[in-house]
This record gives structure tokens, sequence and C-alpha cells, in this order.
């Protein structure tokens, strides 16, 4: 069987299959090495996420993976008092709960990596023209200071266990203009519509921000093309004067 | 565990996790009902494939899957005597290879979907400007017309298993200019230069196309959204005001 990573997390993850998205470049870059298996829960915070871990990563699924990302934070990260508040889950329950989900996989697959990734930065202006429930109060229901806050507790998670985690809130905004560069509709593309950009979700740029910086994570402990076997002879491994030799086991 | 599709085949299958490739926009469309499992193999013809087939798709891999996209004939359809000949597989045993890894499957998982997919049309004027290896003879190595052989070998395959097929030899070359809109690279996007379009890979128009069709063959065989469960909750079943109530089991 071919080893795995699972992407565990919410809207980010389950969107990352549109065109130039993060899960599909994965499985695009680790196409004969690593199968990527989506687990992405739209709208899911840590809470909910901490319910279902056992359903959605069961033991009894094959041998263990390689990896798995876990990407939550931005549900989380939703004003208690505001139009989304049914999604908030305070603080710190959400670094508990990121420990628990941590301990879970931990305990189930003690050589699996387990990687971290933070909410990423908001553009509340976007926010406020892209409501997904009825929003009276006219004030966004995520702000950049409430994900940054959580960005910082995901990261202190990683630190108290000894893990790898990739903060996205930082990196995004290190680009100039970085609400228009990783979160904002690019017209250019054929396809713009696939990436629902809305201050919260990634366009193609954002996208390949979190591939890149998954791609290194990965290759930092270990999983890289270059350390990974690949599935079955490539084509310029075979003699063309015998190419069944190849096949030889 | 959630229900699979395996996608097994050449190049044209290895790639489709591309941005816009069909794989990806599978993955996409059933990224909360169906795993969409990468089996493709560049260069590989059937009688490399009925070599490792067993390998590849093992039966002790958890239960059946809902269906295999078996996607074949490019790499079998090289001219002999041409540069990439010892790809070559002659047409007769094209068809007998192709109904030996469908029975394979039929025996091993009597219930999934064998969905084939016929070769694409080749446009052999950009085959000659994007040579795999040295081409001395200056002809193209692969032609339309072989091509064309080996999708109607293989439609005669499904019919006489009963099995659906997509033509894309033909539904390809419905489009006007077809070579254009299906194989040639689209420089209006952004990163273009991951659809190695050749005169034999698809273009994003040309992945559109293998996706919707194999969409409509899956409805058509009962496997759509609308059919098949949705892993856990979606958001909008989550009741706001007692969100937990949604995850008891």
């Amino acid at each position: 069987m071919r080893p795995q990573i699972y992407l565990f997390g919410d809207s980010i993850t389950e969107g990352s299959f549109c065109d130039g998205g993060w899960g599909s470049s994965l499985a695009h870059h680790f196409s004969r090495t690593m199968d990527v298996v989506l687990r992405g829960y739209s709208g899911y915070n840590t809470r909910w996420a901490l319910k279902v871990v056992e359903r959605v990563l069961p033991a009894e699924n094959g041998g263990a993976p390689l990896a798995v990302t876990v990407f939550f934070g931005a549900n989380d990260a939703c004003i208690l008092d505001r139009c989304s508040g049914f999604q908030h889950v305070p603080l710190h329950e959400y670094k508990q709960n990121l420990h628990s989900i941590a301990s879970f996989l931990k305990n189930q697959w003690p050589t699996t990596l387990i990687l971290l990734i933070t909410p990423p930065p908001i553009d509340e202006e976007e926010r406020l023209k892209h409501p997904y429930v009825e929003n009276p109060l006219g004030l966004p229901e995520r702000t950049n200071e409430a994900a940054g806050a959580y960005a910082k507790a995901c990261i202190e998670v990683a630190g108290e266990r000894g893990i790898p985690v990739i903060d996205l809130w930082t990196k995004m905004q290190q680009f100039p203009d970085w609400q228009k560069v990783c979160l904002r509709k690019s017209f250019s593309l054929e396809n713009s519509q696939k990436n629902n950009s809305d201050g919260l979700h990634l366009n193609q740029t954002g996208n390949k921000v979190v591939f890149e910086e998954v791609v290194t994570k990965l290759r930092e402990n270990g999983l890289s093309l270059e350390t990974l076997p690949f599935d079955l002879p490539l084509i310029s491994e075979i003699d063309t004067k015998d190419p069944l030799k190849a096949f030889e086991k």
C-alpha cells in the first residue's frame, strides 16, 4: 500500500483540491510516491473536530499514515457575539483541543508526523462584502487580530509538543499587499470562480504558499521526493530493448 | 471508511492533479463523499499495466472501490517502427489486455464500476515539436489515425463486456479547432507550465472534458452527489443553537 498523508481541517482544507489548490498541488507533487487523502470539513472548529477525529482517522484504516496536517482555527476564531458566534471556541479551549487531537494521533500512530498549520490572516474588508449568514451588526465576524491570537496559540501547542508548525498567519502577511496577493480573486484565471476568495479563503497564490510550506516541512522531517520510494518503475528506468525486465518482481 | 474511486492509467492519469486536472477536479467535486486515488504511470501501456495491476489494485486494500477508471492506449498506439516503438502494443493484444485487466477487476471486486476511457486524439504537428526522445526520422511517433484505431478497440471491449466507456477520441474532435482547444497550452493561465501540453497531454479544457465525461458516466451508474452519503454533518445541517447535537452518534 502506498504511504499516505491525511489533510485534516476546515474549509481551507476541504477546498484544497480547487484549481491550484494546496491539496491538489501536493497530490500532483507526490503523484508516484504518496496518497494525499482529503479530510476537510467546512465550518468545523476544533471542538467539533475533536468529536469526530476517531471517525475521520480510524486506526483500522490500514497502516499509519506518514503525516497528518491539522489545520484548524479560522472558525474557532469567529468573534463570539457576532454573526458566526456559534462556531467560536475560546482560545484556551482551542489550545486544549489541538493538544487532544495531537495526543490522539500520537497515541494511535506514534511514528506519524503531525504538522500543525495556523489559521491564515483575515481581510476584514472582504469578509464584510461576502457574508456567509445575515450580518445585522455590520461588523466582520472574523478579525485579523483574533486570527493572530489563535495562530499564536497554535504555535505554542507545537512548541509544547515539539512538533512542526506552519505559521501561515505571519507568513502571508510578509507579502506587501497580502490581502490582494493571497486572499482576493484573481480574475486572470479562467476558473477563478472555483476559488471562492472572500477574505478568508485562499486564492491560487495563497494556496501556493501553503503548498510550498507543507512541502518544506515534510522535507525537513525526511519526507520528500528524494527519500520516498517511487511506486513502480519510472519510464526512464525501463530498458527500451527489454521493457518487461523492469516488471519482474 | 470513505468510498473510493481509483484512477488507473498512464501519464494522462498520472498528471491529472495538475491545475485544473481531471483528477483534482474529481477530488474537488467529491470532496465530502469519495476518495479519488491516483494510480497513474507515465509511459505505461496495457502490457505493462497488466503485469502490475495486482500490485496497483490489491484485494487487501480495504473494501472494494466504487469505481475504477482504466485509461490506457495512448502508449500502446505508438507506431512500432518509430522513435517510441518500445511502448507499442499490437491492436489485438491491446484489446486482450484491456479484457484481462477488466476481468481481474471484475473477479476481485464484482460490484465495482469499471469505466474505460479511450486514448485522446493526437495533434501530430505538436508532437513533432515536443519529442520525448531523439526522433531521427522526423515523423510523429504517435498519429491520430492510430489513436483512433485503439479508441475503437477500447469501445469494442466495453461493448463486449457491457461496461461503460468514454470515447474521448471522438468527443474531443467534436470541438472545432480541437487541437488548440483541448491539447495546446493556454498562455492566459498563470500556472500553464504545469500543463505540459504537447499534442498528447491535455490542457485545462481537455482536462475539463474528461472530468465532465467521468462525472456523467458515474452519475449514469448511480454515483453522484445526490446518491453518495456526505461524510459527517454539513455546516448547513448544524443547529447554531446546539451545534454538538449533530455529532452525537
